[in-house]
């Protein structure tokens, strides 16, 4: 999707690539085949660009510190990508801000966890959730400890994954996500915070605006854009939120464009990709204004049936103003395959046809969330 | 801006180029280096692809025909093409099915061709305009003749160019042009008509609704669809009209993704290039509602300072919702090199905007065309 807003601007993108199949190659000016974990393979896409960004957090700090010392220009910079590759530096850059995030505690994970983990559990509470403090993404890294006697074998499992985030499971009314986009001189716009869906960790929906009270809309736009001060971040940053007991808390960050930013593709003036690209090429913003009173965007997962996306795709289209958007995946059940969105007046109408559409391609319906009425699998 | 809709659904264009540094390369899933006027070269895409379509019309039909016979899908076919490539078939069948075109006649450029000429300009009136049957494009192939006297040279200078098309110069009160797009089975949408600016037979602007009466508007949709209906285009059909007196005649028609059909990528709800793929793949169409009230879209030429347009990207960039789009085309004076689009709820206030970021782009100001107020170059 970068590749594609490249494309509008007449800008060149360079991908770097494991294989020359990865989705995204296909709308790349050009391809380095090798992986952000060598810092060679770095330097050699380095050579080929005037600024390297990021799609994904799965990338060695110290080669990108390393990238910046030789002159590359790298954004965000790694004291921001910081802020969303370690949960644990992540939480304590907020809490000495003084922004809300859950009660949690970082442990390095040794002899003395399963004390921590069960005295941490008597202050704050069962279940709690552990977390891989790096690494982890949509529900990957991320677990629920019913009681202390589940702790022994989690902690042996994770005896080689580094630091652990303790972290009391908040009682949820709802999730929200915010997207900002920042240049390197701090300036910024912010589309309007919006609501999310997740099951089993991973997003299922997003509604712009979503249920919620437009004050608590309106208070997370504003931490959002707090919070991307805070990290220094270039680029689109998203910082998800919860929304627990009238507070809002900071869950997690991600300093690039995100699955919560996607309905912004046809949702807003700008999009999140377009406006990436914009931050750190350091020109003028693009307007984040919705550009409906609804916007509702929905994953594609890859169902049991495995059917070949082509064969669904007409079924789709048929939804009237369903925008669906494939990634060039091979379905495999369970994998992120794509996403449709739907603009218009009516909350429940966009729902419901994004929904539809996502349903008609396959994709499988979410156990625990409530499809829009009308709506069958 | 082909490729950039077929990676949103997923789909893998494979590009027909001359040169691996063509435009539409950066884009495409694959790459079969030749020419479509090679039936070898047409092959080797063939073999690579489930359907061809086009972005030109510079298109050898007799080979388009022969890549059908060898069970090639191709869409359009060689008889919807030949209304585009081919203007004097394009008139006759326009005529004979009692739609509205100017006053013309093809004649073969021979012996008897100035006479033929002077026989024309004696009964619809000089200046008149002569127009190479084939080739032509962007006010390439047309020429004004004032008087008689100017034919002879014109005629010597055209001898190898084919069958001419002497046509009424028609007093314009304003250009229209009307995109649709239709499946194979001849289901069809169309776009609202939208009026179009030309100069020196190249387009300028495109306004949406444009600042005629709605009637006309709704007269110049419907004729629209009934051409694309007569070629039995299969794709995106662009037909240009002339509002003339009170009427509405055909101009040029082309059966491909149309510079007048820019405005719908931001625009409408489904744009030009997604609705051609979905056509052309046998797809459901999508929504072709407009989005705003008002959409501006400006091209962007070459200038005679040459200034590179990465350096200009940013004053563009800086007018509120100025939708920039680069083709990716090496600086040349008068070459199109993009356009701009810009939405809203004020016609002039989106037509200053979008002749604003167009000029910050370097590209001149053409003679004879009234800039919205405020805008200066």
């Amino acid at each position: 999707m970068a590749g594609e807003a490249a494309s509008a601007l007449g800008l060149s993108m360079v991908v770097l690539a494991e294989h020359p199949d990865d989705a995204a190659c296909a709308v790349a000016s050009e391809v380095v085949i090798g992986t952000p974990r060598k810092l060679d393979d770095l330097r050699a896409l380095a050579e080929r660009c005037q600024v390297i960004t990021f799609d994904h957090e799965q990338v060695n700090l110290d080669y990108v510190a390393q990238l910046s010392r030789e002159g590359a220009i790298v954004r965000p910079g790694a004291d921001a990508l910081h802020m969303a590759v370690d949960k644990g530096h992540m939480r304590s850059v907020l809490v000495e801000a003084g922004l809300p995030v859950p009660a949690h505690v970082v442990i390095e994970n040794g002899p003395a966890s399963f004390d921590a983990l069960r005295a941490f559990g008597a202050e704050h509470g069962w279940p709690m959730v552990v977390k891989t403090t790096q690494g982890g993404y949509d529900g990957k890294g991320v677990w629920q400890l019913g009681e202390a006697s589940e702790a022994a074998d989690l902690l042996e499992a994770l005896a080689q994954a580094g630091p652990l985030l303790l972290e009391e499971l908040v009682p949820l009314d709802a999730e929200l996500a915010v997207m900002v986009a920042r240049r390197p001189n701090g300036e910024r716009v912010t589309w309007p915070a919006v609501e999310t869906a997740q099951v089993g960790g991973v997003c299922r929906e997003v509604l712009v605006p979503g249920r919620l009270d437009p004050s608590v809309t309106e208070a997370a736009t504003a931490l959002g854009g707090q919070v991307a001060d805070l990290a220094g971040a270039v680029g689109v940053m998203a910082v998800e939120l919860f929304w627990s007991k009238g507070q809002l808390l900071v869950n997690e960050v991600a300093t690039r464009p995100h699955n919560s930013g996607h309905w912004t593709i046809e949702g807003a003036v700008t999009s999140q990709f377009e406006n990436h690209l914009r931050a750190v090429l350091d020109l003028p913003l693009g307007l984040t204004v919705p550009q409906y009173p609804h916007v509702a965007s929905v994953n594609v997962f890859g169902g049991p049936a495995g059917h070949p996306l082509e064969s669904l795709l007409p079924r789709a289209l048929a939804f009237d103003g369903a925008h669906v958007h494939l990634y060039g995946k091979e379905t495999r059940p369970g994998r992120k395959l794509g996403h449709v969105t739907v603009c218009g007046a009516e909350a429940e109408t966009v729902r419901a046809r994004a929904w539809g559409a996502a349903l008609a391609l396959g994709s499988p319906h979410p156990p625990g969330l409530d499809l829009p009425d009308g709506v069958t699998t």
